[in-house]
């Protein structure tokens, strides 16, 4: 295999982000594959490699490719199956296989028809219920706002948060939506329609849980050595961490539903890039459920546990704060594009084109995305 | 991230093969994942990475970690969602993973009851048709032999390719699985009991498919340096090259149906590694179908093409001719492990420990797993 060689993201592209797309996932992933690379300065041509990930719910990898004419074939296609904690992961594979000379200039993208297809949130009669699954399924635990409330009811337990708390990364979020264009829900949001929302599965109600939404999201990564001949500033990764224990969507394999895979993934990834979490300039963490978001933010270090509600009620998490926490409104307020718009966010906060948002001398920002057991980080730099 | 570190296969476990497991795949898949560490000399807490592709019909990396015991999690998960054009990707990704120090000790397995749960060749009620099937599969046109059958009748329009010559390779493989009693099928088979077989899908009849089966396979891969100190000599990956064009499961992406990936990935192959098919002393061809095996010989060199009915009619891929093609028997006769048996083989086959059916010096092996438009082959060596 070829000598190492650096990766670096080099385009981003999406499509709009709505409740009805009207269009297919293949349709939806070849919109943004094509702006990401108009973004980049390169050609349909140039690609030899798509990676996604999917539950099932999406083009395939070698089907979008075909779909963008590439007639002599792609040498690299990432099909993997599974949910948002895939997202940093499939992100990091991709710079891997670039890294590897596996190929040179491949696209990552997520599509999804969340909100006017098949919804995350919802289990229809047909769903097959087996493997890990087989046991909670009986009880009619089988969503994940389900999972993720007994989670949350444990933290509540454990260290007194209440929903106010989760209330406040919530808002925390749809402030910053409030100045995204591509946002889906931009109104300011009040602790006090926070709290009347209608329920969904407490504690959660409307706004602990992500925008089910329509879109697609795709990133162009090649290498270092092209990316001087292209149109924007190159970003690279400094690290990346995953941590997998069991099924992100079975609880038995946690021992601590205080502490997520980000309590694993976290430490190490400070340790091999020799970074803080007060290092990070901002952080796009995965928002699932406000509970992912309060949870994740101790985990990684950005305030001790139990202390979440506090970082985001005072201010921590924003502009003039530690550090910006979902710049762009996360899941919660941007759109469930399963995390790969975390992603999006990330690199165009680094390459200083976020507009009215734009997180100052923003240099390096920590990306994540995982549910309770599994899931993964990774650290860009402009 | 780290050097580049070499990484080797260096244990190799599987279940029984058989019509009716009466074991699930997580089960299957653990008990094939604990021989190929016994079979190593590691323990189930040496591993850190687990990695595996299927279409929804198995356990997922992570469920098979956390059954495994490993409470500390794993650093590395792949779960791709795929058939059997993945089976020789997976591994090579799983190489690259520890070769790049993602992971140390990795396991890759399969686990499937494709006889006794969901079966390849059939299309039951229920089953989603969508995304590229949605075209063809209005006209009935949607299980694996039938794509296959097409592709083979194109071959016999071409070349003149007859029945009696994809009967050629059957009867091939089916001599090779008289010696492996880890074969389902090891009675004789004539080329009168091979045409007067009933029809599946013309061209094809019994012993044209794939011998659905239930059963595991799964190899461990760690690095050179830590292989130094294990019980089995560590098999090496020299090359390893993929190609896509669309699905595999469709064939509007192919523009000559009497070749298929392999007509892209063995030129690349041989360019890369510097090898040449005379160099293999044996190859283990992903052959779902006696069309796919006798088109990827011709493809990848072993003879010139529409030859390959004479190649193995001559005896050219067996014992004592040019290259033994599938000493196990493949797909056809031992068993439909989604080609990751393949790999198993050849393993077996480079450590000198396949008994009565060893190639003698066995130093190289061409691995395949792929179907018209999209698959990929590697080369490993003792």
């Amino acid at each position: 295999m070829p000598q190492s060689r650096e990766a670096v993201v080099v385009g981003i592209g999406r499509t709009d982000f709505s409740r009805n797309s009207g269009r297919t996932t293949l349709v939806m992933a070849q919109a943004a594959a094509r702006a990401a690379l108009d973004d980049a300065g390169l050609a349909t041509r140039d690609v030899d490699g798509l990676a996604t990930f999917q539950v099932g719910d999406s083009s395939n990898a070698p089907d979008v490719g075909h779909a963008l004419g590439l007639d002599e074939g792609i040498r690299y296609s990432l099909n993997i199956a599974g949910g948002g904690d895939e997202a940093s992961f499939v992100v990091a594979e991709a710079m891997r296989a670039v890294a590897n000379g596996v190929c040179d200039v491949c696209i990552v993208y997520r599509s999804l028809n969340s909100r006017s297809g098949k919804r995350f949130g919802r289990m229809d009669g047909a769903s097959y219920i087996g493997g890990s699954q087989q046991f909670p399924a009986p009880h009619g635990y089988v969503v994940p706002p389900q999972w993720f409330a007994m989670a949350a009811r444990r933290h509540m337990h454990e260290y007194g948060t209440a929903r106010e708390d989760l209330g406040a990364a919530a808002i925390n979020n749809r402030r910053h939506a409030e100045k995204n264009p591509h946002a889906i829900m931009r109104s300011p949001l009040t602790i006090e329609q926070y709290l009347a929302a209608r329920p969904i599965c407490e504690p959660f109600h409307l706004y602990d849980c992500a925008l089910e939404a329509d879109g697609a999201v795709a990133l162009v990564i090649t290498t270092m050595e092209r990316a001087r001949d292209l149109k924007q500033k190159p970003i690279r990764i400094l690290g990346h961490e995953a941590y997998r224990n069991g099924s992100n969507l079975i609880a038995d394999s946690s021992t601590d539903f205080t502490r997520m895979y980000s309590a694993k993934v976290g430490p190490r990834l400070w340790d091999s890039t020799g970074l803080k979490p007060r290092d990070m300039d901002f952080a796009c963490l995965y928002d699932c459920f406000t509970y992912t978001l309060l949870c994740t933010t101790e985990d990684y270090g950005f305030c001790e546990k139990g202390e979440g509600g506090d970082f985001y009620r005072s201010g921590r998490g924003t502009y003039g704060g530690d550090v910006v926490i979902n710049p762009h409104g996360g899941l919660l307020s941007e759109a469930y594009i399963h995390g790969l718009n975390h992603h999006y966010e990330a690199a165009l906060q680094l390459r200083g084109d976020a507009g009215e948002r734009q997180v100052k001398d923003a240099k390096l920002a920590l990306v994540s995305a995982g549910g309770l057991v599994s899931g993964s980080a990774l650290v860009f730099a402009a």
